[in-house]
């Protein structure tokens, strides 16, 4: 797999959005409303992408910032085929917090595993083209 | 600049890093013990780093690892100038943690951002060959 994106909780999604711009020198490459909240894609030069979240009604990101704070939420790892990485995983006895994939940011089709299965990190399989 | 890698904060390294090879796919590719924490990074097949962190001695992780328990701890952006990332960053208003930039892990020099100034993210500049 391949690390597609790295997930920021924010209260003010472009003012991060502006800040990372100029202090790493990363570009929007997408953006979107989707289940209740405003998201940025950030990309840089050299790859990587920053997906920035932003609250726009209750939800898991506003329970989140509640709780925690701003900062660095999820890591989300591409995979043509998410419903089999799933499944390995339930293998491993890591466990899902989707049960089969569902339409996430960007078109994609994603599923979340609960961090508290692997170790504290909320893991992200997206099944990404871009 | 390009992601260089995610570090994660964990009581046991070798668990986290067995389970994310099986898991993500991804293989172990440095280890070394510096700055009183046992460090290996991970990497994919398809790019991308995974920096896992378990304390050997009191510091910072173990201090990490006391308030907030494992998970995501610091992102890595590798630029070829870390004293002029730094700059910049001073002069965006964000707060260096380090005054100027200093030997981290796998030989590299690093520096990082005081994460209440830059969105609840502690990020660290790497100059990266690797």
């Amino acid at each position: 797999m391949e690390l597609h994106h790295v997930g920021i909780a924010t209260r003010d999604v472009d003012a991060l959005a502006s800040l990372f711009a100029d202090l790493l020198g990363m570009s929007v490459v997408h953006e979107e409303q989707v289940d209740g909240m405003r998201v940025v894609f950030l990309r840089g030069d050299g790859g990587g992408r920053l997906e920035l979240l932003e609250p726009a009604a209750d939800g898991p990101i506003a329970t989140y910032l509640d709780r925690h704070g701003p900062g660095i939420h999820h890591l989300a790892l591409s995979t043509a085929d998410v419903a089999a990485a799933l499944e390995r995983a339930r293998e491993l006895g890591a466990e899902p917090i989707d049960d089969a994939p569902r339409p996430g940011a960007w078109g994609h089709e994603v599923a979340f595993l609960h961090p508290d299965s692997t170790g504290g990190v909320l893991l992200e399989f997206v099944a990404a083209s871009q």
